[in-house]
């Protein structure tokens, strides 16, 4: 598969005689891809049953004539107002009961049965006009599930949807219900499921079972809600099928949806997500404001591996400021190039930009594209022409089987979340700072989902905050021929958020148990013996394992039998990079230890080195300039 | 009376075969109470009508038979859905207008009719059962009356009996109302009471006379809904009765409920209170985040021997981390101990660990408890056994009545937070902060409720902020043989919250006028001659009364006339000091200067050293240790 | 024009056999005017269509017989209960959804046409009455629109009517809406007005030209229903007409409001504001918390002077601590003199101070008056007496036209409201911090409507932050004999809130293009050569105007062609100062450089001094004690 660059474009915002001098500008620019229609619904069918085509198929035409290949989107992330005017309760509920009214974007909850049939009759037509259309080369449904805090809604569709949702996993049996959530603590039982309300407003928290049995729920639906435009799409097509997904988006099972798709597509914002989504501290956001973390995109290219099964893109590339973060400066001079470069690196099929260009109304007016409001060239397409020059000759995408694996679970990052124990704690967090251990140590990482079984070819996986682990998972750890690092909070909880019995982390081989937990005030970490604390979040360790590191008051922090390592507590950077180096060093795997901001990605033929930083840098013999790629053969 | 130990128990959450064991466990820990049933309505009462006693039965039946005292719960804290299904409108309503919805515990509006009824039916129904049963020895209605924020509720319910609340105490004549609360202000006179409306939403904020008045009678409606349970037991049972209140929880006057029963009992969190409730800073967060504030559980063991006329208990005495504060660490060794000594030091008859056994469930699934989830022993347990092996040969309960006393009134915390006049000022911090004053200088302190009109044996009575004095008050205090120390805002408002003219504090024989008042910023103390502040909150004093203490301006800080003084002023701790001291030394009563962290207490026998530290403190030729207690014979 | 003192009194409140004392003691005072009746309607009309003239009647005929003026107030700032049980959907409702309820003040929707009904009811009774009243010497409608966040409204009432409106700005014509607000972005077109609702509670942001024009027509419904009521009035009085202002309210046009009224008048707390409404940071809330800012109430002043057009008072004069800020401190003595002499020094025709006395009850009673609640003298009323004697031999009110002009666009405010880009970037700040660099400089200030296209006289003009500039603006300003200065974003947007094409900001004559906007960290300014930085906001400036000042990696910061600069960023204090001293260098206007908290101002006759600060400050050899005001002649 080759490397290539792609951008986003509304044919529908701007006069048609453009289009054509558009698409050569494109082309010129080296491009490969242009992604439309997925905000168009309302010019597609501006009136129920009103279809309009003669715009779009003249787009695609224009484009698709031009040289470029054509992704085209289900339109709906936007239904118009008299979508909404004939269903006036499709609209989404928040947390404390209020409407999301139409007006913006994402306005729908995925629960309700008259906008399912809405999406599936404009899937249906779209697909049945363009399933054939030489130009479209790929699909994309819908746009960005879950942006705007929108996959979890309090409606009353929902309400009645979660009634049978729960029926259906407890087999219309409401004592299994009461049982496995624990209801009886505070009379919390029901006698029938339509007993059961949505778990928001609740006096004092809710039952947490409940609460993430609601969250399993709503991720369900989206996935539901996905799959029926595939099967619609792919009654009409051939052309590959992805969904493109909003960085730090949790909120539902990315990994289901992907094994829907062909291909999965995500939305890197380095800017923006580090003021907004990434959760470093002041120093952090000041230092890398005009570079985005140099990890945190990284993390994002390598999940999506995961959840595209291979396959993957970035479908929307910052390409200067952003519109919607609390500061939005420019980036640094170079960055856009690196940004694509380490797509690249970590496997992307392709680039796109996003936008072609900046729209001059409307909720995105400050949000930068390839060119200015006027046409004129902005920053960001100098460096995509740069790119186009430099993928000249350059080798096909091979990602490599990474040295090191990091399991990444959507389910326990809902748990973290219904019951953090200490302010501020989020598994996410928890696996991002593994993540970022790992990538300071110069490693190249796959990340798993948690119903991998097979671990072969991995000299080490971390399982961090995996809160509940199903005993098959269990024993293929045990058996892998692979270190394995478990801990903090890792098998704490089973199938429906109960403490098992025996405690965690019941682990075959290793006797460990935690025999207290407690939450740390951020001003009063724990320190380590030779270096490192854990900090926010702490075990009690006992059993006969062996202690391979102690709290400075001699008690255990880190106990290990045979390859299985667990870790009793939340490492700072530094406990993070002392057991990365032991496990590594058990596992056989060489690390380095390379400076703030640098980071290298190695493919099947090349390594890479990214400077993140706005300054030189030499390292092993090597200097990379500020925002500046390096790539060797490897 | 003997010193008890006990704990909190949920036969309902364990199979029944380990009840025996269990009972025999809490025996051989020395524990003497078990409470039960609080939370079972669901478990007593499946359905409606529907009831399952012979679980109940036995689960009393094992505890009693293997020697433990029962104490038993009225379920009402936890109305099963049912309940809710038959009376939609039971449901509190928040500040916003939104429902605190089923789901978790304590849903009910204390207004509404239906649910009244229900409480009374199955507070009947138990009573009945249980009334003459042997092992039932005391009994506890409902539960933390007010926690999580619900004796205020804006429902429908709440509006209507608001109505005939004020009819009734305006005699039915609204122009007394609109006079008595100067509605005249804004053009808010009434012309029926039943144009009033509860004191939420409003533009800006609501008259303070109208919103005192709403959390008056809110009050009301608890004292109301708690009597009608105490009638129906007293009709059944002559075992005490008892309320199990919530520390730092100030929404209804704990004295009225208090005298409609014969014991108070509470709810002891040290490290949660301390997180959560305190009003720490930072700093002194992080050093005692491990043993809790060391003033803030004595606080509330003198205020609740007040509310009980002198019988109380701990009913819940943290065990280990809980579950709900923002960090929730494990306290240093020791300091279970230390808590059960310090309440058995200010005359607890009993102290229960909340709970026998941790959940491995619902909501509280990490709250420790004595054991473990897996029935292993938990830190706690082996300190109680410690405490157990103590009390062989410790005396009786016999409090002493100490040489000051601080006025606490409910009253006027509803005003302060109705009116704190600078953000973060509140009654009960300045309460706190003189018995935190008064603790440091080493006295033993009493607090009395504001009707309390015989001050015989005090050498010094304490009433800051008491924002309105009834005149018999102020003359029992000017015809006291003690210190009397008032201001600031003492005696400031009248009944109805309008400023009295002459201007406050009109006390009699005291020339002392507040003639302005002002809030300071944090960063704005007004310093006094001789050391210490006003912060936050300062007074004008003009009068003929003696300056004994002034700013560094030379203006008054404090005035005085006879055994009465005036503080004009919110003293820091460097100022209080000054204060106790001056005052103390007046009456007579020797101050001690104890370093941060050593708290003592007398009973008549016995003097207790509690070093609330994690270092060990010498002082006055005794060593305690860290998180350690030494009783002296007094 | 004589300078004059007044009061605010509200003889409702008080038993009517003192308001003869109160008077005469006014009169002594050297009052000159008495405001009532603003609050009264429920005295007036406590029952629908009973009328209580008598009381008001008596009112005004002692007040006016002891030698005052009365300023007579419409009383439909406070509806009374009746009103709102008469009209329930009147109330406001806020952006949440929820009800604003009675109970306060300004309880009332601007849309509601049975509210406006009952407005125009009682302002006609109240007119009709005492239009020809002697003693009735100026009016006042409603009282501070807006205050309470009151102009916004989300009520069905404001739906409908902004349908209305926006049929009426696009002549009915859908279409036009669609196109000019870029609908077609998110498939936002709607097919009729009927479609439209409030831009609240979408799942993101709505449209900013749906949001801008809603401020619009919010502010719209405040001019129209200000103007019913003038209507009425002059139909029956020949007396002037004012409407009261408060402080940093910005969401409605006062500009448009102004033009239909004789007098502007406003609301000075100088130290509520500094801590409520200045945006100071900490250290300069400290240092000027018993003083208030040095420039707020100044530009205030040069505000309402232009609202009024000419005529100007301040009605409500801070005199003590206030009830309503965060923190509520006593003024420095002597700042009640200073501020009444920096008013008359701003051609303030008088000052009424707020309130004669403090009234007992309700949600003012924590506000000082010029008397205490028992009607002794409060310190305000010492100040004014000294204020009485200096007016003796002061000149009249002879404001002269300043060196200096500053543009302010209300609707410049609301669109960086909608759109501020950066987090807490505010186009009253910005506009507020250039007011303070130009009176550092020690000049005095013309605040200038947008709709001012004669600049004669001025010798520089300041035109920051003015987001939308018609044609004929820019014409004026580039054909104005006069240093113009533009920039940051001004002309960014065309009148629906397009970015315009060609870029900003297309000024004939000046050669300069913004190409790219970016919002920075506050910890991240932008060093410019030679001083000073931008801070929060840049703008990357390209085109052939002359570069006359660089950041330090030699971007053009400031572009000048001719007599007009573009700054391309928000300038920090220190980059202002060079701002204004090279515009003004280039003008021919001396500047001076004032020492931080003193503050000058020329009339036609005099220089004014104004020592904010609690220290002597001396200054080209005068002398000005703290809290001082030294007055010389010109």
């Amino acid at each position: 598969m080759k490397r290539t660059l792609g951008t986003c474009y509304y044919p529908e915002h701007w006069p048609e005689d453009i289009w054509e001098k558009d698409a050569a500008r494109m082309v010129e620019t080296g491009l490969t891809w242009v992604r439309i229609g997925e905000f168009a619904w309302g010019k597609i069918e501006p009136r129920e049953g009103e279809f309009h085509w003669d715009w779009l198929d003249r787009a695609i035409d224009v484009l698709g004539r031009a040289g470029l290949k054509v992704v085209l989107g289900t339109p709906t992330a936007t239904p118009p107002r008299w979508v909404v005017n004939k269903h006036p309760d499709m609209i989404a509920v928040d947390v404390d009961g209020k409407p999301r009214k139409f007006g913006s974007r994402r306005h729908y909850c995925f629960s309700h049965e008259g906008f399912s049939a809405e999406s599936r009759r404009i899937t249906e037509k779209v697909a049945q006009r363009y399933g054939k259309n030489p130009y479209v080369a790929a699909w994309q449904t819908d746009n960005e599930y879950g942006c705007h805090d929108t996959v979890i809604s309090y409606s009353d569709a929902a309400r009645l949807a979660f009634r049978d949702w729960l029926r259906n996993a407890f087999n219309d049996d409401i004592d299994a219900l009461n049982t496995a959530w624990g209801n009886v603590f505070w009379s919390m039982d029901y006698a029938d499921f339509d007993d059961i309300d949505l778990p928001n407003l609740t006096v004092t928290e809710p039952n947490p079972a409940h609460a993430l049995a609601f969250r399993r729920f709503s991720s369900d639906q989206v996935v539901q809600f996905n799959r029926e435009q595939v099967d619609i799409i792919r009654a009409h097509s051939d052309a590959p099928i992805s969904h493109n997904y909003m960085g730090r988006i949790t909120d539902f099972d990315h990994y289901k949806v992907g094994r829907d798709l062909e291909i999965a597509t995500w939305d890197s914002y380095p800017l923006g997500f580090l003021e907004d989504r990434v959760g470093a501290d002041a120093e952090r956001q000041r230092k890398y404001a005009r570079q985005g973390d140099p990890d945190f995109q990284a993390f994002h290219h390598d999940l999506y591996r995961a959840v595209g099964l291979g396959r993957w893109w970035v479908m929307e590339q910052q390409p200067g400021p952003v519109n919607w973060a609390p500061y939005n400066p420019a980036p640094l001079p170079g960055m856009v190039r690196l940004w694509t470069w380490e797509a690249f690196a970590h496997g992307a099929e392709a680039v796109c930009y996003f936008r072609w260009r900046q729209a001059p109304f409307a909720q995105e007016e400050m949000h930068t594209g390839m060119l200015r409001p006027d046409s004129a060239d902005a920053p960001a397409i100098i460096e995509a022409r740069q790119v186009r020059d430099e993928l000249i000759d350059a080798p096909m995408v091979q990602p490599a089987q990474a040295p090191v694996a990091l399991i990444f679970d959507y389910d326990a990052d809902w748990a973290w979340t219904v019951q953090p124990h200490g302010a501020g704690l989020s598994y996410f967090g928890l696996v991002f700072e593994h993540y970022r251990a790992l990538r300071r140590a110069g490693l190249s990482v796959d990340i798993l989902p948690p119903d991998t079984r097979d671990f072969s070819g991995y000299a080490a996986v971390f399982a961090p905050g995996l809160m509940h682990m199903p005993d098959d998972l269990k024993a293929a750890l045990n058996a892998a021929d692979a270190q394995v690092v478990l801990g903090p909070r890792s098998a704490a909880r089973d199938a429906h958020f109960s403490i098992p019995n025996p405690l965690p982390p019941a682990f075959p081989d290793l006797d460990v148990t935690v025999t207290l937990v407690e939450s740390l005030r951020p001003d009063s970490p724990m320190t380590l013996s030779g270096g490192g604390a854990f900090a926010g979040y702490r075990e009690e360790l006992s059993g006969e394992a062996e202690t391979v590191m102690t709290l400075t008051d001699g008690r255990a922090a880190v106990k290990r039998a045979g390859h299985v390592s667990y870790v009793g507590g939340w490492g700072d950077d530094a406990a993070l990079e002392r057991i990365v180096a032991m496990i590594c060093q058990a596992a056989g795997v060489p690390v380095m230890d390379l400076p703030d901001g640098l980071r290298t990605r190695a493919t099947a033929t090349e390594r890479f080195w990214f400077n993140h930083t706005d300054s030189e840098i030499t390292f092993g013999g090597r200097t990379i300039p500020a925002a500046g790629v390096l790539r060797e053969a490897s």
